[in-house]
């Protein structure tokens, strides 16, 4: 059984490493796939949105995330059995998603068994003392309910998806992730139009449909269709987020011109 | 068989580690190694010389490399076998360089099978659809030829590899790549005086031969022979490329001094 | 045998994937974790700290480390012996902590034996000609003293860890480290007060004692045991880096305030 993960540490410090080593202490020669750990720090709602687009690309197994602002306080930690896979992490909508595009919480149970962490637990730490060491004893075969209470699916929490919306004509959208090539990711699947102005804060540029980043001229504003699915402003060989000078959270206003 | 992996993706994204995921659904416990995913996007010219430097020191297998900034459009997906070894990529320059490094192309094929593709295949990321797909596919054995149609090794796209040039007995290089320590590496092999003075742009400094870093004094500029070969501008303790104000794809001219 | 890894190298450039590669031909199947290649450039003391912390928490093996700032100069390449675990680096004090913390140095030896290098050994980079080589052949069982002469311990360089100190009422420390969450590492375990000011150059904040993140206010400073069991600077949801201006090696003066 493989563990993927996924997190806000960065590679920088040495919490992966550390969490790998938890990990194969507890399972001799477990597979681990890293899916990023350039989650920026503590922004739950974007993990959960990477992590949900990438489950479906991984083997089954165990999905350990954490992306954790509420670590050490009252925010419960889970496990979430969806179906054939499993899902550790904090409730606090980081797991959700990605739990329902592989079918759905079956099961939910919080991590209170301390058999199962490396104590005592630090109150800074829980991607080591708890995440990590319940996710390899699953991937070990232990049975979900060994780790803690049952838990109510209902009631964990769930993230809060932006939704995009109409009025007088404009689309205001608002930007869920920019990646490595300046791409803006916005929270809509299509647009009904061929050409558009995008308008965010004071800056107004012109952007045409497209169907792949070569379909463009370099320095081209273009929204395409990304791999995840979603439209995405790019520009050709630059980047649509220094052209609009746009980030995460930014609210884009979409006007049709044809 | 063991895959290598470079591309353009960095770490921040979950793009590495979704193809990752994918080869490992294709073939489970398949050992991958990734030699470096901090390429600039879309810098092919560099992908393909860090490729060719480092293949020799990996293991013989499945060589996948993804520096597409032409994803979706004309360019071609191609699979090269170089005598053991095998290379999966666009067809822009990438793979040749280090295909030539370990007795160059016997075969090569383009990626057509959809067989051996995920579908429908998104026209932005053909790293997860059509690469790692074929990557993991001959690392499980499947036959080059299975992927596509045979083409001409001769007809496949070359990378325009710059090269040095002397006038009035000032040798001009190209910086080829800056690495995390400010080291210029630059293409030349070596240079016949101990002493010369280093221009770029308006910056000019003098440099001295030099067999290590522990050989300068800091903040020295050095000129040494680096881990591939290459002749380096180094600064001990420093950055070259702070001192010089220096970037890839930037002409240095080299005057003797001594 | 698990091979662990931390460098300096970054992940930008090809250097930890050739050592990676290096190890594998060497050892066909060999497990790597990597600690963490983000230690800062020459950062020999954060590294020796940064593996020290990273070491109880790794399956036993082999611990390869390089932050190598001497390379090619006088500095000796060494394996050390500590008891079931070994490590592999530059003898530059970036090893004795984290053998330490697992029971002390029983063994060093100098790694002078060609036979388990890369040879001609380029003088830049050793972690490819001498420490990775000598890390896969320790995992594939090779004896300590087939690397190299036996070398005293006690001749061994050790590291520098500035002490804190106090004068009138004001305790003076040294900040660590500082990692991806703006967290300042302090050179002290605990404070006796609950509500400090805390003051480097310029500037002046007051700091309060918690246990953890999410016992602070927004933007609020804390004081807090770090996952080490070091004392940290944190701002919830903030960087208490940002806030105070503060870099690793900065002194930092703490006053009781209650």
């Amino acid at each position: 059984v493989l563990v993927s993960f996924l997190s806000d540490f960065g590679l920088d410090d040495p919490f992966v490493g550390i969490c790998h080593g938890v990990m194969r202490r507890i399972a001799p020669g477990l597979e681990i796939v890293d899916i990023t750990h350039g989650i920026a720090p503590g922004a739950v709602l974007h993990g959960a949105l990477t992590l949900a687009d990438a489950v479906p690309y991984l083997p089954a197994g165990v999905h350990l995330a954490v992306v954790d602002p509420g670590v050490g306080g009252e925010r419960r930690a889970i496990a979430l059995d969806a179906g054939g896979r499993f899902f550790v992490g904090p409730d606090n909508g980081l797991l959700l998603p990605a739990a329902e595009t592989v079918g759905g919480v079956h099961r939910a149970h919080e991590l209170t068994n301390e058999e199962y962490a490396l104590t005592p637990v630090a109150a800074t730490f829980h991607g080591r003392d708890v995440f990590a060491p319940a996710a390899a004893h699953l991937a070990l075969g232990v049975a979900l309910a060994e780790l803690g209470p049952e838990l109510e699916p209902a009631g964990l929490v769930r993230p809060h998806v932006p939704e995009p919306w109409h009025e007088e004509g404009v689309q205001h959208v608002t930007v869920l992730a920019v990646d490595r090539f300046g791409n803006l990711q916005l929270n809509v699947d299509r647009v009904d139009h061929e050409l558009l102005e995008v308008e965010v804060r004071e800056v107004r540029r012109e952007a045409r449909l497209a169907r792949t980043y070569a379909d463009g001229r370099p320095g081209e504003l273009l929204l395409l269709t990304d791999s995840t699915g979603r439209l995405a402003v790019a520009v050709p060989g630059g980047s649509a987020a220094e052209a609009l000078a746009a980030r995460p959270g930014d609210e884009l206003r979409l006007r049709p011109l044809r």
